[in-house]
């Protein structure tokens, strides 16, 4: 029986599980892979070296200590985890199966790939996936944003703030908000909707997208940056059975990082919370330190 | 004219006005100095080195970032913060006032301070006000908890799963709570109600406590580590007359760190949150993402 087991291989789930082990808890982390499901570092064809994300180093050094603690770890799908009475159980695609008296569920959201030429290449090349860790690098250039949702809108309006020109190709119409409303009327926001990215052109960094639009014709927008912020699932299926989640499926939590159900916690892109890695770093801690004040208790 | 304006130097703040100057907000930190209340590192006779505590580095980095802006940071004490239609006036004891969008208040908790022989020389040699950071470092060794309330409770629980022995030096009787009933009741915890810590020995290291004891007997606990847990107040004075806060004055967010003022957020120990400098890193990042969202929406 292990005091926590944490669910999720991204920085929440890293975090909580560096912290459970700190704290001397019987701590088990399953995991895929190492990772998240972010790219968090950038690199610009006008940066000098590669532009590492505030907390990427303390990442890497959380990788680095759950490596050398073999027994803490496991790389193993989760298939399904079951509440009992005072505690978990946890099944995996191998067969095994696990108990844990809490738990913290950092099993992230599902990836919003375009899944068209040149993403992969260019992905940490002027391809990024969170707004809030790279707009600021764009002061200045044209840049383009990808998607319909409130993300996508958030993700332009702060581009906006900072980039000469924002793109923000739209597969579908923008979701109605205050705030789309507010980027149909802003100069430096070109709202494209109907736009289908079909390629992301670069040699070795991003220099342009190539989209198709409602009129049937290719058209080629030459930007440094692109933003791919595609609408994204919470991975909640494994407990969203019994622990409260709202209606897109994130997990509700309090500020604590506790779900609904007694003992289990929640943190990261599975629940509401910023794209930043340092918050998830500080959710995961957060949700970590509930799971052991909850123990401490029963 | 600023973006956000902090108010606080510790973990929360620090980390707010970094993520903030990142986001190219025009961003003012105000200051005492650096810091936050507690001391991170912690330095123990049969440890190589010092024990870093996870995060520090982090911070080092950050202070180091801010110091580099000196347009961005102000040493001074704000004494007064009015919000006015759709931003807030903040005066400071030099008589400088400023003028920002939004709010960020890391203001932290009083000190908590036993303000006894030994004190300053041994803080971060065997003594510590975070059981959270360090409790893990004391395996197998006796320490002492200072303090009645439950902040001091958790402390003691935490440290009986991992200490040998834990003395819970309470001044004042223990807050009644259902904590307090097991630790009575645990073989490794021994209650001393009314004992008053009069001294910290130690030439180099915490090798002791000496309390008053009730009978009037002054009685000499050898310990590796001493934690102070006494009851902390959070500095919410200059915003609580405006901004919601518990009975205890903590001030009340929401899990995107807004307070019941629009356009005014909270991190760190002036809300209720685990004593951890992660947990306070991802909320001082958190608080700042969310103010930038709050602008964009102006």
């Amino acid at each position: 029986m292990y005091d926590m087991t944490v669910i999720g291989g991204g920085p929440a789930g890293i975090t909580a599980a560096v912290i459970a082990l700190n704290s001397r808890m019987e701590t088990l982390i399953i995991a895929e892979r190492w990772g998240g499901q972010t790219t968090y570092g950038m690199e610009l064809e006008d940066t000098e070296g590669r532009e590492v994300i505030t907390g990427e180093t303390l990442l890497d050094s959380f990788r680095r200590q759950l490596d050398y603690l073999d027994f803490a770890r496991h790389f193993d799908t989760v298939t399904r985890v079951v509440p009992e009475e005072g505690h978990f159980v946890i099944h995996t695609a191998d067969d095994d199966r696990f108990e844990a008296l809490t738990l913290v569920i950092a099993t992230g959201a599902k990836p919003q790939r375009l899944n068209v030429p040149g993403e992969t290449l260019l992905a940490g090349r002027g391809l990024s996936y969170s707004a809030a860790s790279h707009a600021g690098l764009f002061l200045g250039k044209d840049v383009a944003v990808v998607g319909n949702g409130r993300r996508a809108q958030w993700a332009t309006a702060s581009l906006a703030r900072k980039a000469h020109r924002v793109y923000l190709l739209a597969p579908e119409p923008l979701v109605p908000t205050p705030l789309a409303q507010k980027l149909n009327k802003m100069d430096t926001v070109e709202v494209l909707e109907g736009a289908t990215v079909q390629q992301v052109v670069g040699a070795k960094f991003v220099e342009g997208v190539v989209a198709a639009m409602p009129d049937g014709q290719s058209r080629e927008i030459p930007v440094k940056g692109v933003f791919v912020k595609l609408t994204r699932t919470p991975n909640s299926a494994l407990v969203r059975e019994w622990v409260d989640c709202d209606s897109r499926g994130h997990i509700l939590v309090d500020t604590h990082c506790a779900t609904s159900w007694p003992g289990a916690f929640a943190a990261g892109d599975v629940t509401v919370v910023s794209e930043q890695v340092l918050v998830h770093v500080g959710e995961g801690a957060k949700a970590a330190l509930s799971a052991y004040h909850y123990l401490l208790m029963q």
